[in-house]
């Protein structure tokens, strides 16, 4: 069986039903914020899809892993008067001491290294505090509000009923509107300076919820372009970040080709790495070990860093009785470093000098959970919300010197008790972004635990959390192979859906709405391009109705023709009108005194 | 591809890692409540899990699919006094008008069929009414403690934590406890007089939250196994009831075979063999056809009937602006009808005529929702409304009548409008069990609604509905095949129990703790043989470790041996315990002032 992904090259194309657009915010020709656009039927207008998959979907440009992206980010960034700097000398260690045959070579795309110098604004939350509404924002903005302005003409129509527990989601976003959320914290733009190819987003409550997937090398891949497909294919289905955990040999140089294919954020969690530099034993790992893996990473162009500054030596003894101890590989390395040492963590101890590290670059903190529950017995432990408060107390020292900071979050957690995390972590951590894994609601089901955890992220999302990072049908299992990181962003995708229409996010409900339309009208095709995965639905339509004629059939094979409830709907529809003006009844029945209904003690009930 | 079971018999054997016992109820030594029970490593006692999948995964039993299942309520009906009866006379339209060669013959097991009589009690109802406890009722009881009194020896485990919203979970199941719950309306057991072959099982709120699967016929099958198959294969995942929809040739002799080899509750729509009854043209429908097919399928053994007597003439007009109009096939049968016929609904005009019959061999209602929303923009609207409140009405007639009911709900409902349904419901249907399809909370993903539905249906399980009807990754699109009626019974089955969970039911949480225990002790058989679905589980790991040896690897192929978060924790405490007491470092901790951490004020931050 196949476990890892062996293309000749990435793949690219559009995605089965729509075409990519390109959309300009008003009065910015220069920006060209992607869309997918998907024609429809029975005189519908096209519909407009947020896209994260890049220049990959789109026949226009020509892919050339070599060159890397178009640099979309660099008259911007050129613009910013940041430093451009020799950068860090690579040593063997960065890719594992692997050399000769076995290196995998560097990408040849070398753009210039930039660094902020002190004083002025590097990040766009100094830009933000700042007043400045950058190019990032406007084009976020943009991108957020999906064209409703022209979808929604009706002012009401753009107050989709929901119930958002707080949040505040404007009717249209505006880039001012952005800048004050990254300036309150409240959201971030993960864009490295050193990023040029990024296609920025942003991550916040008040904005449509994202997804994360985690992408990582195994022992036997050897060719960059293996690797540059698992982030390909997972943007193609809708991941809005990638993780890249990759560990062992020819990372550094791996990491390369990522990120100069990237058109989104790239997030890593250098412990990994600086641990190899270490041979894997985490006593021997160092400050200053891991401050040159920062440096190291940050000058590639990593858009965030997950930092365990949050497991303290203190809080170790906290998981001492739990069922599964600590869970999280960042928090038991640097755990298990507290407690040979005996002493406070380095990365608490230093947190001011990673933050002056990470604003240099504008590399955003996603603030890890290091002790977050593995089961369900350990959700919501004294550990965890030990964890969670020294989380707050860093987002304000990150804050304050200039960082973009979001958190991370749980792990496991039964549904009861799910939202008080929410609220907990918005209290203490000052409303910046929340990112969570999942939960996972039970423990029982291995190998679906996509489903497990997709019910916590819809109900999490809900209440406010910004980012799910995704989980596969293989965890706790093995490693994901293709179709495995397909069904978890889609699956995460439909979790993320879940959460803006519940949120009563504007734009959320036209593509839903268009799906109902074209089933209730037998577009098959329409029903088909509109759907998270066409080839999928399609697929299992034409399982037991392959015919063309079937595409147009006012039926499915469900329930055949004879028995369809939405054709004698459509006849009943028909010939009601004809008859009577059901319309009209329906208003007679609305309108009656107000009341929605027939009183029951208006009608007879024959005994 | 597969789109038809077609297997030479029907499955049987144990689920892999498990086998069936029996277990006796207190003093009832003539009852044997299955189960289902996993031998654990580690010194840890054997798990105890509730299993429907009836005598078709016992070893001991030998299937005979012409003789049918042991008759188990055999003796408990014969004792009850009821009349056997000579039984409708079998009619050619039965089964569609086949014959010859083309007729399926019919299941050579036929019991006697028996019909209460007026004022001696015939329902599970009257007898809980009349302060009888029923063997079904002391059967259902201890199927539902799953052995919590052994298990959970302190009665504070037994409180597990939890948020009900109302519900009533005792820390026991007593048969009292079951009679006073179905005397009240809030429970059932369905359990046709003719259904012999039964193994009686709960449905109401204060129970563990179950799962219903749809089977049907399609217009190429011609054997009965092959129809029994899906039965089997459905319970055999974990399917509490299953509802037989099929509809053309053959259905009466197959819902015979299928009745006489199910341990499990049978339910059916009758409306849809009335309307084969005059070809397929709802205007044909009369009080007479419809009357028959009852007592037709009642005599044969069903346990429940779907009835959709709360579509009301006046109803119609409210679906006149929906997007997705009349999706229920029963909803949009009987509107036409009324509208045709410009009539009130005959189910509606006779509704006590059909609970004289049904409560004759205890035939329990499943009030129907033909009104149901099927999008997220038609949810919770007055039609949706109208007939809830007409379906609670309906309910106090049926509870008059002695019958047992519960009442069906939608459907296609946005997260922040699910927890409305239940509260309406619960107050309109006098807490009488609610059993819901879904709901889905999105409508993008067509090839993926049984993850779009197992959010809503974790969700209103949780709230309080009693059992969840199953969607299947091919629900809009076609026909179920094979793998996805198991992919829908364990999606749904992880629904449920995210729901017990959730809800603090006192068994529920033994499964998920053993899952994470034999986890974190890198017990690889052990997590297998608890999963939902022990065969993918295993399946998943063994693509990338097939190894024996590895399943006793103290780590996965996530991370390997070298990143092993666990494996680290391990040594970590093993170490820590040697070196200073981890556990006493950790009382001293959270009893030091009540304080769960270290205020953050007593640890300096190094700049």
């Amino acid at each position: 069986m196949t476990i890892e992904v062996k293309p000749s090259a990435v793949t690219t194309g559009p995605i089965t039903g729509s075409r990519k657009i390109f959309s300009h915010p008003p009065g910015r020709p220069d920006l060209a914020v992607p869309f997918r656009e998907v024609a429809l039927a029975g005189g519908e207008a096209p519909l407009r899809i947020y896209d994260p998959s890049g220049p990959y979907t789109d026949p226009a440009t020509r892919i050339d892993l070599e060159a890397g992206l178009p640099p979309l980010r660099a008259a911007w960034l050129a613009a910013r008067g940041f430093s451009t700097i020799p950068g860090r000398t690579l040593r063997a260690e960065d890719n594992g001491g692997v050399d000769g045959a076995h290196l995998v070579p560097p990408c040849p795309a070398s753009p210039p290294i930039r660094a902020g110098i002190g004083g002025k604004p590097v990040t766009q939350y100094e830009f933000a505090r700042a007043g400045v509404i950058t190019e990032e924002m406007i084009y976020v903005a943009h991108r957020e509000n999906l064209g409703r302005a022209e979808a929604l003409a009706d002012a009401a129509e753009r107050r989709a009923d929901g119930e958002d527990f707080g949040a505040s989601i404007p009717e249209f976003i505006t880039p001012d509107f952005v800048r004050a959320e990254i300036a309150a914290g409240r959201a971030i733009i993960p864009a490295n300076i050193n990023h040029p190819e990024l296609e920025p987003m942003i991550i916040g409550r008040n904005f449509l919820v994202k997804v994360n997937a985690n992408i990582g090398n195994s022992a036997v891949t050897s060719s960059a372009a293996e690797e540059v497909e698992k982030l390909v294919w997972a943007i193609r289905w809708g991941a809005d970040t990638v993780m890249d955990l990759s560990t062992g040999r020819n990372i550094h140089n791996i990491r390369g080709w990522i990120l100069r294919n990237a058109p989104v954020p790239i997030g890593t969690v250098p412990i990994y790495q600086a641990l190899e530099k270490v041979d894997g034993e985490p006593e021997k790992l160092t400050w200053e070990v891991f401050r040159d893996t920062l440096i190291e990473q940050a000058e590639q162009g990593v858009d965030y860093f997950t930092i365990h500054a949050g497991v303290r030596l203190s809080h170790v003894p906290l998981t001492a009785r739990r069922t599964t101890g600590i869970v999280s590989r960042g928090g038991s390395i640097m755990a298990r470093w507290c407690l040979s040492h005996h002493r406070e963590s380095f990365l608490y101890e230093r947190f001011e000098e990673i933050c002056d590290i990470m604003r240099r670059y504008d590399v955003s903190f996603s603030l890890g959970d290091g002790l977050r529950p593995g089961s369900i017995a350990d959700a919501n432990d004294a550990a965890q919300f030990a964890e969670l408060e020294t989380l707050g107390e860093l987002t304000k020292i990150a804050w304050a010197k200039g960082c973009q900071v979001m958190i991370e979050g749980p792990g496991h957690v039964p549904m009861h008790k799910i939202k008080v995390n929410m609220e907990k972590q918005l209290a203490v951590c000052g409303e910046a972004p929340f990112y969570t894994l999942g939960p996972l609601t039970t423990d029982i089901a291995p190998g679906y635990d996509h489903i497990t955890s997709a019910i916590g992220a819809a109900m999490i999302g809900w209440f406010g959390t910004a980012m799910l990072c995704y989980v596969t049908p293989k965890e706790h299992l093995g490693l994901p192979n293709r179709d495995d990181v397909k069904t978890g962003v889609i699956t995460y995708r439909i979790a993320a859906h879940a959460a803006d229409l519940a949120k009563g996010h504007p734009s959320a409900k036209l593509r839903d709405d268009a799906v109902s339309r074209a089933r209730f009208d037998f577009r098959w095709e329409d029903q088909f391009n509109l759907a998270l995965d066409p080839d999928t639905a399609r697929a299992f339509h034409d399982e037991t109705l392959p015919k063309e004629a079937h595409k147009v059939a006012h039926f499915c094979s469900m329930c055949g023709p004879k028995f369809c409830s939405m054709r004698i709907t459509q006849d009943l529809r028909a010939e009601a009108e004809r008859l009577a003006g059901m319309a009209a009844k329906s208003d007679e029945f609305r309108d009656h005194g107000g009341a929605l209904y027939v009183p029951a003690a208006a009608a007879s009930v024959t005994p």
